[in-house]
């Protein structure tokens, strides 16, 4: 049971931080990362992936910790030059990062998948674990806000989360086909924990979920399925999720994020300062320290919740004979 | 007569020494400068352009002088991060020189002609000349050599030269259309002079005149056309040209080159150690120093040519009414 696979499904920064603490704390080769394309967009005719690049830079220790996002030692030569032709400067896209947009959209330019792709840069890089984009279809969220229909990059970037979100749709998710490496990793006997990071449901882990078969693979998985809240206390630990959640009239509490995963899951991680809620949680509730500042937060949250899915894993053996 | 246009056709680094040379001698607006196109090349996805890049760096003051190519205070975070990924290294694309690359190509996406592209970045740096590609249609190089046919950054970059030349094609000339800017800028009653730039006839001047209906425009203009010899001594000055000229059983002389553009001349320029060779050529010639190693030294020269210019348009002047 120890050495299983864990299967990952995350967004970008939160989720890599907690791939990151499992990256560190498993043996080599037995993590799989579902990752969320819905932010995907054209940018300068170029194909960004913001979440796979976060994943790709945080498990190659190649991210700007700092900044929280990008890499690190990036220069900036190319925004300052792009500026002086009056290009579009409202996303940043440093010198080191752009070569891995050319690189991947020449690829899918030549016909190879974004799993493909994404499969050469963690090898190339010296990754020991599978990063894989949901589906090698294109799925965009679309955010319905006061102030009109946006793109998500328009709405998360351009204009930093201001208009109030009304909906959200993932056009194409309901014609994606689920990849075959994750139907593969989700699907794998040897799986011993599929783990949702605390990253912004909404946002990062529907899109995953809206692809038709994925709830179907986790639900036939043996592995214990647990989610890691992304509120803590009353607040988001980052991004605008908790400003989300008031503006969909959903109250701002950890019980809210296990009721949305409903079903799905077998337990519930929720922060320390939360463990009075966990009687609001229907669900077998793990309560630790899940705010990931040092690289030791990161791996000791992902022990914590690694075991607490294998003492669920113990427990659900017997109930499913039942 | 004296703030009449000047005209030049140009390759890359000579004709741009010259042509900044002029620049910086002549009242602003008053200098136009035709370029080659036929090197330009889509790497990475992005259409580059080596020589207008060339004349942008340098009239705006942005080129690498110790390199003799690209921006100065470059630096190469995408070109590191590119080989990590096993990316096409072959050619140096620095991150600053990126934005040009990228922005040009996104523009030609949305149909902007190269000439309006470059007309506004031309613009956005301030340079007080219009820089203009010959045809906003494609004209490709390909050099056929003892190994095979190569495109012309394949012969030149890739192999450094090194193949032997057998014959030169500038594909897609023969079906280019010169642009309405370069058609204009020969057809300007107001134009003092056309210098053929010191620049490669065989790859950047010969790629410019294979463009029907250029000759015939160059022949009606009223202003006298001179250039000036890249062969100094029985040597080019930069680059291939002396190898390729052996290659294609020429003699090394500027007397080859006064040949190679033949009527098209009303007098030549060749460097002062080549003073001896004016007997063997059969139009106006003026010698002086056309090592362009200084600043000053490329105002002196395009100061000469452009005054030996206005001599021969005087000459010419009665020629012309007999």
């Amino acid at each position: 049971m120890s050495d299983g696979r864990i299967v990952v499904l995350s967004g970008g920064v939160g989720g890599a931080k907690l791939a990151l603490g499992a990256y560190e704390v498993l043996p080599a080769d037995t993590l799989s990362v579902i990752v969320n394309i819905a932010d995907d967009f054209v940018h300068l005719g170029l194909s960004v992936s913001p979440d796979l690049d976060t994943l790709l830079y945080t498990l190659a220790g190649l991210n700007n910790e700092e900044q929280g996002w990008g890499r690190r030692d990036e220069t900036w030569t190319f925004m300052k030059a792009l500026r002086s032709l009056g290009g579009a400067d409202w996303f940043q896209l440093g010198d080191g990062d752009l070569a891995l947009h050319v690189e991947r959209t020449e690829r899918l330019k030549k016909g190879e998948t974004l799993t493909a792709i994404t499969k050469h840069v963690a090898k190339s890089w010296g990754i020991g674990a599978d990063i894989l984009p949901v589906s090698d279809d294109l799925i965009r969220t679309i955010v319905e806000t006061d102030q009109g229909t946006l793109s998500f990059q328009e709405y998360f970037v351009g204009q930093r989360c201001q208009p109030v979100l009304r909906e959200l749709r993932y056009d194409g998710a309901a014609e994606a086909k689920l990849s075959a490496a994750v139907e593969n990793a989700l699907l794998d006997k040897n799986n011993r924990a599929i783990i949702i990071a605390p990253s912004n449901p909404y946002l990062s882990i529907d899109p995953i979920l809206a692809v038709p078969g994925i709830r179907e693979c986790v639900r036939q998985s043996n592995a214990p399925v647990v989610a890691v809240s992304p509120i803590v206390g009353a607040a988001a630990i980052k991004g605008p999720l908790a400003k989300i959640m008031a503006e969909l009239d959903k109250e701002v509490t950890p019980a809210t994020i296990a009721a949305h995963y409903g079903a799905l899951l077998d337990g519930f991680v929720l922060d320390r300062t939360d463990k009075h809620l966990k009687g609001e949680i229907a669900i077998p509730t793990l309560s630790t320290n899940t705010i990931m500042s040092t690289l030791d937060d990161k791996k000791a949250l992902a022990q914590d919740v690694i075991r607490f899915a294998d003492s669920l894993g113990a427990l659900s053996v017997p109930g499913a004979v039942a």
